[in-house]
């Protein structure tokens, strides 16, 4: 039993539990409605919309960072509190999603959603840099990584919805849904090294 | 150690998480009296009885998830993405109990129920078959659930329960309360199967 | 690797996971006061007695059934049930507990939290005779609560407490403190027994 | 399989599902603005402001709670308790923290923040002693805390801050930020002193 082992036992546990309470907290946003027709669920709907909108992103995030912990193999303090920091973003996804969604998709809520998820990706992309400076010039994960095109074109693609919120909203949702798309196939490359490396 | 256990662990981990968070915030829909006569209390009885339902439902879920994802031996991203597919539905479980308790069973409330639970029973035969799929043609769950005849019945009982609600929502509640009977006694054919393939 | 020891991980993680929410979602019934002296806390002072109360109550039921499931060697679908009977009779707590506290220990409340933990406690003693049933005449369990004083008389004070609340609602208050003063120390039986058998 | 490591681990599983839902149920005190521009977030900053504090406090005590547990080798029924005394403590912060929050740092709210965490800073001194005394003369743990001048200056702080926030709540605020830098170190000598003996 070895020191480091442990630790990215608990961080990982850990996680998953912040995860699965944030993921499934979001349902409190939904306001049960004091009609009892099907009607009465219609203002319901953007928040069921950002409801859906947030569950992928988070099962996202739970899916990439349980990919890239994979690759840990000592837990550092700069991992442990990049981690941290990562999950503090991700733990606004209720307030902000459900601003956005009682609101109908206002511009400013839409814009701070996006502003929230732009921090959650930099937080993303430190806690990245944290692993890969643990693991030595021969880190699996930075080769893993070499073209993340993803990890690179979705910040940009936060930051442009962000200032398109204050145009035309449904053009910042848009790009939400778009990041979503391209992220809803896990990072196979971290699959595939770490698969070749045990064979 | 092996990239798929460790992969199965967490899912598992951060299945029972979300299952655990939904079952328990479900309370959270019981609004506390004001009044201290145990009368008081004569208004919360629809959602206590929904509440019971339901926690009878997500028991049932969480046992046969817990039976099914013991024969998987490697996650493929179908599996997890399935996976998050039926904690998705799962997780507005609470939100439509409180519906159909706060409103004293109405019609609307208690189909849409059935609705909601109908998506949940298909949710978890895509990710049956997801499963099985990854499992091969030897699959071992394939076999077990050779004559699943609860799992086909659910959804069609379901079904049935969201066209009666417009007629009368107890024949719906009736149709639920049997529904969970069906399922209260666990799958033991998957758990035979796996003890006699063990010895 | 061997189904039954998966299958216990599974019921205790499970377990470990709604007891830990249900104990720290009572918080949410301590309302923020919006008075900013000290004053204002006055009134949240019986809703933060019945937090501590239940918070105790929650401790002991963790802390006896994390010992009273280390006996358990094969998970059958009986203690599985049984498990989730106890479970959700806890999962009440925060409900029975705000109902107290919100009314200042008015008679009906408190008679009704005795109820709850009455139901606790059979559910309790229900999935003690479970694991016993499938242990055989051997079994770990039925030695160590051989002389069982505590779970016997728990019930019992219970029940005296529910009567006496309508007479006085501080004699019953007053019987949940003694059990809980009961209960404090964990039942070093089943550990010395477990230990022994260890050497 | 030992006895008392199975003991850990549940001990750390339950702390760390209870530490998870601590830090996660607090985004529900940051209630959701019903205007849409951005300056409807200014009322919302105080309790961000909070939120950011006890997010911090919460990781550092995971944190160290995780380094801390790492050298326990056999869990007593004094160590358990202990350690269900600083949860139950922690289970407050996000009481305290959403009164603070929504009160705009009033002194009431700020010093009662303060007790708090005083009360919590006891409590994990009391475990840690209680961690001490199991583990003998030749505790690991005495050894690394030999010169725990954060633990000794941390309640003296808090003790601090509770008497200026009389005065000015800002000076206690300071202290808070001032406290939080001290932790945000892991205590390294711990985890040398671990490795040290792993090689």
């Amino acid at each position: 039993m070895n020191i480091s082992g442990m630790g990215k036992n608990r961080l990982e546990a850990f996680s998953d539990g912040v995860l699965a309470i944030i993921i499934t907290i979001m349902v409190l946003e939904l306001k049960v409605p004091h009609a009892t027709d099907l009607g009465a669920l219609l203002p319901v709907y953007p928040v069921f919309l950002s409801y859906i909108l947030s569950f992928i992103y988070l099962g996202i995030y739970w899916n990439n960072h349980h990919h890239m912990l994979h690759t840990v193999r000592h837990v550092t303090g700069g991992i442990l509190w990049a981690n941290l920091h990562l999950l503090f973003w991700l733990s606004l996804v209720p307030f902000v999603t459900g601003w956005m969604g009682e609101n109908n998709f206002a511009r400013g809520p839409v814009a701070f959603y996006g502003l929230n998820m732009l921090m959650a990706a930099i937080a993303y992309y430190i806690l990245q840099q944290q692993i890969i400076a643990s693991q030595g010039p021969e880190s699996i994960l930075a080769r893993a990584i070499g073209h993340d095109w993803k990890g690179r074109i979705s910040p940009v693609l936060y930051a442009l919805s962000i200032i398109f919120a204050f145009w035309s909203q449904w053009v910042s949702m848009g790009i939400y849904a778009l990041v979503a798309l391209i992220w809803l196939i896990p990072d196979r490359r971290i699959e595939r090294l770490l698969t070749g490396s045990d064979e």
